[in-house]
This record gives C-alpha cells, structure tokens and sequence, in this order.
C-alpha cells in the first residue's frame, strides 16, 4: 500500500504548531507517513471561522502558558514565547508558501529556521529587520524573498489554502487532516497517528 | 505521607466534565489519590472571565463532537449529547452542592445518576419532571430534594465555589488542581497523573 498522509495545516505564529512541529519527524517515522506541508494564515481562519486567539481570554491564555510549557517539557524541546509574542505572520506564511511553490528543495530548511527562531531562540520575527537578517544568517538570499512574498502566485496560493482549511472545518491552528479525518491541535498528535496506523 | 488529592471542578453541562468523572475512579486508584469534589457553575465561570462555550465557534463544536466521541471511544465508555443540550444546570449544580453539604453519604451516588442521565442515557435534565423522575428513580426524595436546592446556604456555597475557581484561574471545565498547579480539559488527565504521582 502507499504511504498514509497527514496534512498539517500550520501557521508561525501558533505555538501549539510550533510543538507539533517538532514532532513530526518522529511521528511521521513512527507511521511510515509523509507529511503534506500545507502553511495557512490563522488570522484568515479566525476572521473567517468567528474563532479567536486564546489568549483573547486572559485566564486561558495564563494557562496556555504554563500548559504548552508542560507539553514542551514532556516533549524535551526547547520552546519560549518571543517577547513581542503575537505578530502578524503574513510575510512569514507567504515565504512558506513560496517556497513550497518556487524551491521546495528549500522548504523544509525554511520551516526549520523559521520555526525555530520565533519559539527556540526566540526572536522578534515581525521586524522586518530581524527577519531579513535570520533568513541571510540561513543562506537565504534577502532579494529573493522579498521578492517572493511579493509574488501574486504565492499570495493567492496562501488564500487557497487558507480558505480550503475553512472549508474542510479548521478552526484553529494546527490542524491535521488524515484523509477527510480532522484533528485540532498538537495535543492530538496521538489520534493522528492512530489514524494513520489504521491507514498503513 | 498523606494522599495526594486532586480537586475536581466540574459542571454536570460538561460533556468534558463527564468523560472526566468516568476517569476519576482509575486515576485515583493509580495515584491512591483523594477527589476533592468541587461542583461549580460553569456558566458563572463563563461571564467572570469572558470565556464562552466551544459550540459559539460553529466549526468549533462541530470538532468538538468528534472529538469527545474519540475520547469515548479510547475510554470504552458511553456518551451521547442529549438532544436537548446545553441545557441550565443551575438546579443539578445546587442539587450537587446540597447533597455534599447536607447529605455526604449521598452526594456520589446524586453525581453518579446525574452524569450518567446526562451523557449516557441521554435523558433532558433541563425539564423538571425528567429530572424529579430520574431522581425518584434512583431513590432520591423529591420533596427532599426540591427544599435541599432552595437552600440559601447551598446557593451561597455554589456561588463561593464559583468564584473561587476564577479567582484560582480557572475559565472552563473540567478544571483540576493538584496544589496550587492547574490543569484544564479531560485531556489533561495525563499531566494530572504525574502531578498527583509527584506528590505522593
């Protein structure tokens, strides 16, 4: 049989899918899966969705903070909430995009240092400055990338993707999609692998 | 040492609330921890911190569905949503609240035929004379039991619980403590665990 597929619908800025991330590897070797990397903008989700941040709610967005500290710890992963914690993640989802669109021998390179410079090292990705300077630090050329999230083609590839999220019922970030099963959250990476097993 | 004790914040409107309950008996077993039985009003909850039922976000609820069901399923136990939910658990709060005040030997066997007439048979407790029967049913007065939940001390004592929980810094239910540590949501009951097992 081919491999199964889990679909991950993520976006930067959620911490919950920076978490999921750093599972994927195992989870996907686990599996014998492969991932289909599909970045969404989460603030198109919750505009779209009626949905909103938890941090909107300040007693849940204490808890979240320690919660997704337990998860990182049980993890093992290194993981801190940037101090200009949220930002807006357009330029950011649009260079994923892109990349998965224009290089995708480069996107998972990509993901990897952008995840990790917005919940490992941390860093302040919503100045472009810091950005500019963490994708050179990378080997990634500053000219092509803003080049790239300037392309029509990759700012229309992000809607699509986000509006498929909508309408396949995200709500939220990261989603997971095994088949037309829905998975909300990295808290459910063990039903997605479930999943998965009964698809292998 | 003493027994670890778990407090348990619960509003019997909670399909998360009643997966919960149907965990606690294994969990304390393996923990040999005390439940520290702490029923609230979720609603009250709900206007204190500007949090809001899950169903509000449509696409949210429809997930949710799924997603207690998958809980049900890995738990082996039975849940069905009764067709009438949400309903105003204002009267089964107090009745919980009284049965632990005034009756302590009852109180478990009051939590019991509630939660399971909630989300097992389902049967609409919102309608007093579903609930006058299924109390009778189960041997419960109802006479007793109509002069327990207008009881001024047992509406204060339910008004204290809830607001206890807030100022604790919970915003929905289930909500545990171990100490002073917090843990929201039945899928949670893992962190729980190694809390309770950290302190015994």
């Amino acid at each position: 049989m081919s491999a199964p597929t889990v679909e991950f619908f993520f976006d930067f800025g959620s911490p919950a899918s920076y978490l999921a991330w750093t599972q994927l590897p195992r989870l996907a070797a686990e599996t014998n899966a492969v991932v289909a990397w599909r970045p969404m903008l989460l603030g198109g989700v919750f505009k779209a969705t009626g949905n909103s941040s938890p941090v909107t709610v300040p007693a849940k967005g204490r808890w979240m903070t320690d919660d997704l500290a337990r998860w990182a710890r049980r993890y093992g992963v290194a993981f801190r909430i940037p101090a200009h914690f949220p930002i807006n993640t357009l330029t950011l989802m649009r260079g994923a995009t892109g990349m998965q669109l224009r290089h995708p021998d480069r996107f998972e390179r990509y993901v990897d240092v952008v995840a990790r410079a917005m919940f490992e090292t941390p860093k302040n990705l919503g100045d472009p400055d810091v950005l500019v300077a963490t994708l050179r630090d990378a080997g990634f050329d500053p000219a092509e990338f803003a080049a790239l999230v300037a392309d029509p083609d990759v700012k229309a590839r992000l809607i699509a993707t986000t509006e498929e999220a909508v309408a396949r019922g995200a709500f939220g970030a990261p989603t997971f999609f095994v088949g037309e099963q829905m998975f909300f959250g990295q808290d459910r990476l063990d039903f997605v692998r479930e999943a998965l097993r009964a698809q292998s």
